[in-house]
């Protein structure tokens, strides 16, 4: 019936989330509100880590993917869990650095890294850079010959791979703006390139063949082609790759139409088929890194907004207006995402009423979704509940149309407790002369 | 050559902005850097304010759409010349009201206004709510019962003219989240609704017929359409309109594909259709308000960023990543938007160099333009920029991938001053726990 178990109905047939009643979260805390179950950000860390750690030798690990949902707490809780993270930009290193998180287990990613990045990311001690260009193995190699140290990186490669996922989400074939391609023979190059600088320690390979993967054996065909350019180079340059990073996650379910994936026997297919690869090439296993982002935080989120106004319009369409929208999740408008939205307040009563859920921004393509069933008689002031919205909803938010972003509450054993305050009016004008 | 007359190239081969050096610009102030040239803010204000008042009688003037581009200052320079303006929320009222705007010249939009956004505008004395339903009707009578005094409202109504632009700024259909629908009576139903409410004073109607208009008679359509309407309304109910509010704006010039429009001359067009239905219709004619925001900021903006790196992937496309992206500029991600876009510190060269240029999110989807020409040899360090993004820009701008906004510095005769100061990554985290 639901998408994920973190979902119920109580006995006033009201929506629950993390076991909690959101009428009454609403109630307290005001909508717009994302609420984030903690609970569940820390089983989705155990399934990866137990997984990956049980399928892979030693220095095996996730990296949360911080871009999905990056804010202070939750970089203590994965502190806590010993996850491996990787940033993609000050603003993540500073949040990270800002909980306690030690970036020594850090992986700075992104096609453009600032001469002033890099910097940023030495003085901070992250771990490993994943070197995107040319321009950019020597930019990093230059200012860790200033600091007089040797800076772990990693290439990142791309591997070829269409994954038949959106394609603005689709990283990992030959024509991407990301990485050096191994068809065209440039990873060859920048990987000369990197071993021939003597401020950088290569520690290994990285490839991000896609997000929200589904397809049967996407990471296993991106393993092989990956395992196999590490034999060609250990062949040239007798170098042999400590790591390597498959990137991305397994999708999660935005819909009853998504299938349920078992991660861990998805990880174990993975594993078999890198034993057995390895074992064809004679090469060493490296440890191997995933980056789940969307897979650890997307069914751990739930928004939650108030009706504004129901508009029927004979022989055209429905709409439902919520006092959100495209600026707290742009993901519609986007990619044209599909979420699960329910009633509720409201959760027993039959759902005949098909409507279009709009967004309050001053944009005909302000919406949530389309063809949502709801109760024939939902009106103002009634709960709207956009379910699976950790991952690319908060962290995509802006303040289209001068609103306030909205606060995000963690649920926790029972309990609640704000991680990130509601944005105010005042925020809003604070960089404002 | 150029899209605006405020683009200009000098004697170093580099772009001039306002006057101003581009590069010079860049080194005082940094990348990524949004320009607001004020100047031409003010001419763009004049030219609608002048053709306004010339060409419709008594209190006829527009209103400037602050979802375009919503900042402080901004509301100083408006409210020094005398331009009206919508706003669509309570933190555009906060910014106009922080500027000593006067909100008795405001008009207040949107398909979703909360009991709060209703109490926080009355508290502020915003002139006119621009009414979007039922629901809506009635939560404004109540309020202003409670406080004891009569709101003036226009109700937003959809004349069901498709304008043939990009569907998601297309809102004058019939098919529509916002106002009432002429064609199935609901329009009709509203206004005798508010008719009957004590609390509220009726000063006429609304409508926005699209964004970015270039078709030849999309304001004398919906013109025709609304007086038709007020002439029915009169017979009906003897309601009199005072006010005809026709929404948006004409069209800018993203590249030199766009026309150019004689703005003045196209408001002189609206103008004579207006009259002469009047007459036809023998009702007096009303104030006519239009709500330019597009077409007041898009070409007093311009954004400048750094190069990180250029790729050229052999037999399949060229990249070149700037220190930006879909973080402060959306646009493209969101719309496929055009826009022309410039390598700023060396204009004379020739541009063999077809590209895309990219930003620095880590998400394939993060382009600014494709097919963009380049001199051969541009390289990580080198500045571009892209023209035409004062509106919607920084109005949309997110912190994805936790980058921080830039900064808007204005231009004004031959000065820059900083109005909205850059992010720091502390300001990220200012809401975190």
């Amino acid at each position: 019936m639901f998408t994920c178990d973190n979902l119920g109905v109580n006995a006033a047939g009201r929506l629950t989330f993390a076991g909690q009643d959101t009428a009454d979260l609403a109630a307290r805390y005001g909508t717009p509100l994302y609420l984030m179950d903690e609970d569940r950000v820390r089983h989705n860390c155990r399934v990866y880590l137990d997984a990956i750690r049980r399928s892979f030798g030693d220095g095996s690990h996730p990296l949360f993917a911080g871009k999905a949902c990056c804010f202070t707490q939750m970089y203590r809780v994965l502190s806590e869990l010993g996850m491996g993270i990787d940033v993609v930009s000050c603003g993540e290193i500073h949040t990270a650095a800002r909980a306690g998180y030690d970036l020594a287990n850090a992986y700075f990613h992104g096609n453009c890294k600032t001469d002033a990045d890099i910097a940023y990311a030495m003085d901070h001690g992250v771990g490993y850079f994943v070197v995107d260009s040319a321009e950019e193995l020597a930019a990093i190699d230059a200012e860790a010959a200033r600091r007089g140290k040797k800076q772990s990186v990693l290439l990142r490669l791309t591997p070829g791979i269409d994954t038949h996922t959106y394609a603005a989400v689709n990283t990992g074939k030959v024509d991407s703006k990301f990485g050096a391609a191994i068809e065209t023979g440039q990873a060859a190059e920048l990987t000369a390139a990197a071993l021939g600088l003597s401020h950088l320690d290569l520690a290994g390979f990285h490839c991000h063949v896609g997000s929200q993967v589904f397809a049967e054996d996407v990471f296993e065909r991106a393993a092989v082609i990956m395992l196999e350019f590490i034999a060609a180079m250990r062949n040239q340059h007798g170098f042999t790759a400590r790591q390597l990073d498959l990137g991305g996650g397994y999708g999660v379910r935005y819909t009853e139409d998504d299938p349920v994936l078992d991660i861990a026997e998805k990880i174990g297919s993975v594993a078999a088929v890198i034993h057995e690869t390895c074992a064809r090439l004679d090469i060493p296993e490296p440890a191997i890194l995933m980056e789940p982002g969307r897979s650890i935080v997307a069914d751990a989120g739930l928004t939650l907004y108030t009706v504004g106004a129901v508009k029927r319009i004979p022989g055209y369409k429905n709409y439902v207006a919520i006092d959100g929208g495209m600026g707290d999740n742009p993901r519609f408008a986007l990619y044209r995402s599909r979420y699960t939205v329910l009633p509720a307040g409201n959760m027993d009563a039959p759902r005949p009423f098909v409507c279009s859920v709009v967004g309050r921004c001053c944009e005909s393509g302000d919406i949530i979704q389309e063809n949502v069933p709801m109760p024939e008689d939902i009106r103002r002031g009634e709960l709207v509940a956009v379910c699976t919205t950790g991952a690319y909803n908060y962290s995509m938010a802006s303040n289209y149309n001068r609103l306030p972003r909205p606060p995000i509450v963690m649920l926790h054993g029972g309990e609640s407790y704000v991680a990130v305050r509601r944005e105010s009016l005042d925020d809003l004008t604070a960089l404002d002369s």
